[in-house]
């Protein structure tokens, strides 16, 4: 633990799948910079670490206070995000660049492997005696960091996720059918499980939720469906894009030949999972009307549909991580958001280790699923409302019946 | 033209694919209708005609304002749609039921076919000589009802086409590549085209538009595309579910089996079409990163994002269609929105003959289709921007880039 004052300059970098939110802890970890003496330039990295291996770095002193409030409302990483995993060997060349623009102060705003690619430069910088503050901002729409109560990013997505089910319940009622919409989340379910939000009258769908903490299995689904639909004539499906069957194989994979580049199963930027669901249910002549949705990209950057607390804890975090690397206590770390216990919604902002979050993810725990398999529990309702927020109001006519004449 | 105050009974119905705004010109009706002495009773027909036949109809006498308000807000058919075309049969029977109840007072919410039915249903009552005002009430997503210069519903689903591509294109503009998004609107452009509102900074997507207005060509889209790539190092692009080839013979038909019940390809529910799209480009190896969404049912009933000229409008098609009946000058119509000349928008609701609306649809106008044939013209933008309103305001970074070391 270090007690004297590090001075140098601050490099920040975003990663992985935008968020509507994640320029908010951009714009928090570099307002809250420009408190802090002891750091002298704010470097931004374009598309994160390619920008530091590239030297391909931005001012972030040259921006006005007004622009940067501009660009934190705005989604997607303003940065410039990358995908691509680093090797050993380019953390070791990320540090030495770091090192030759005296970054003292390195933020990196992801989810995971994120912390994970942190947590590495991290090493090679204490390896070669070099003072640096390496700390890892949390974000990500999946939820499924560990530490976190929830990560920025996920109520925003939450609401969209929500406030479009909101209106395709309402669509289904007036055009009775069987509506499956297929949500972002590979193996965390916390997305596709916020769709229960969009309920407002016992009748609303979604009607079934398909998590891939859950074997999936396709007679099951087919059965659950074709209840459903005698019960209501119609039902709407959220179903998670990471479905897989009891071993691990997604469903996606079963039933599709469309694999990316490195021969995985491209499971985003694809409406395949959705039309081999719609067309089971065709084929077991459950209903004359089945469609499928994928929300696909939509979901995680879409413009003006942003929860007010996730945007201000976004915020804070970014604060936060500042703070943590300026305050002297903490060498690294990363930002995770806890709930504070009690009725009233309030949130911590702490810091833990790297390696806490690094690798590894968490799921969906068993008490926010129904026992059912196809729904989630009043205890899940009660975690996600607050961190999405407000939905808007919506009515129905009591439609009092005529006698027949 | 009667001039004698005719009294009675009023109904009201909606049909074809629900808007955000639908409710808004059924809660306009109701309660000018309330005004109008000679209105006695306010029946709704549950799932547009089928509850006519049925006698399946509700008293929207027993509605509260407070309710009314709540439902005038809320996306897609309060009272229930219906797709099914009546057959002339029909027709006579629907007619029957109407003068069963006394009915004096007929509006039905709905595209083209609605406007044609209304005539059929108009044509039946003048032949037995019972008198009925017979009103149709535009409403259609697609903006292609002939008469309006633009259509109720429209300009919600307008804004949740630019709202997503605004974010889609900051999405694509953080992990570069290539990006299809799949819009609404079988024969007519209007919706597709409200992609390009997305802009604000000249390189912004959707850098492609194509309309169903122009023959869709592959080998043009794979040049497009990749020309678009090269100067900017990603592509966004806007394709309507309802391109086809010179021959008229649609796109998503030629490369997917996908079929409805009664033969016809299925264009929207199904992602097949952005897809074929995405492969193609990957096969022609213009970039590695490509990826297709299809924003479907969202478009029409997404809950939260409507545009307030758009609600404004539709409310006002639903009084003025009520005033237009009780008038005493016309005993049929459709309700048809004008823009007023001047340099500040301004429209104006007016009555047109209803074999005016019926039957054929109206397309984007050549002036609005740039000469490339894959993108829109300033003079569309220039329409298209007041029906939409206000879009989210967005920011990005100046950037300024750092000497390397």
């Amino acid at each position: 633990m270090s007690t004297e004052r590090l001075t140098g300059n601050m490099l920040i970098a975003q990663s992985g799948g935008p968020t509507a939110v994640i320029n908010q802890s951009l714009v928090g970890a570099v307002l809250e910079a420009r408190k802090h003496k002891q750091i002298k330039r704010i470097f931004g990295s374009l598309h994160g670490l390619k920008g530091i291996l590239e030297e391909n770095l931005c001012d972030l002193g040259k921006e006005t206070k007004q622009n940067l409030e501009l660009v934190a409302q705005t989604p997607s990483s303003a940065l410039g995000s990358a995908r691509k995993k680093p090797t050993p060997e380019d953390c070791v060349k990320v540090f030495q660049v770091l090192q030759k623009y005296n970054i003292r102060y390195f933020f990196y705003i992801g989810g995971n492997d994120s912390a994970e690619t942190t947590h590495i430069i991290n090493e090679a910088a204490q390896q070669a005696g070099y003072q640096m503050k390496c700390f890892h901002i949390c974000k990500t729409i999946d939820n499924d960091l560990r530490e976190n109560d929830h990560t920025p990013g996920f109520g925003s997505a939450a609401k969209f996720v929500a406030q479009a089910f909101m209106g395709d319940n309402l669509d289904n009622r007036s055009l009775p059918g069987v509506k499956i919409n297929v949500i972002m989340g590979r193996h965390a379910g916390f997305l596709t499980a916020a769709a229960a939000l969009a309920r407002v009258y016992p009748d609303d769908g979604p009607h079934l939720i398909y998590l891939p903490e859950r074997p999936f299995s396709i007679e099951k689904f087919l059965a659950d469906v074709k209840a459903v639909f005698e019960k209501y004539k119609r039902c709407v499906i959220a179903v998670s894009e990471g479905i897989a069957d009891e071993n691990g194989v997604a469903i996606a994979a079963k039933f599709t030949k469309e694999v990316d580049n490195h021969g995985n199963v491209q499971l985003s930027g694809s409406g395949a999972l959705g039309d081999v669901l719609a067309d089971a249910i065709r084929k077991a002549d459950i209903a004359s009307r089945v469609r499928a949705d994928t929300f696909g990209y939509l979901q995680r950057s879409f413009v003006g549909v942003v929860s007010a607390n996730d945007a201000k804890e976004a915020r804070q975090c970014g604060q936060m991580a500042v703070k943590f690397a300026t305050g002297g206590q903490f060498d690294n770390g990363s930002t995770a958001i806890k709930r504070k216990p009690g009725r009233k919604y309030a949130v911590a902002i702490e810091r833990t280790e790297l390696k806490n979050v690094a690798k590894e993810t968490r799921h969906m725990p068993d008490e926010f699923i129904a026992g059912s398999n196809n729904d989630v529990t009043s205890a899940f309702i009660a975690y996600a409302k607050p961190i999405v927020g407000d939905l808007p109001k919506i009515g129905r006519l009591k439609a009092v019946k005529i006698a027949k004449a």
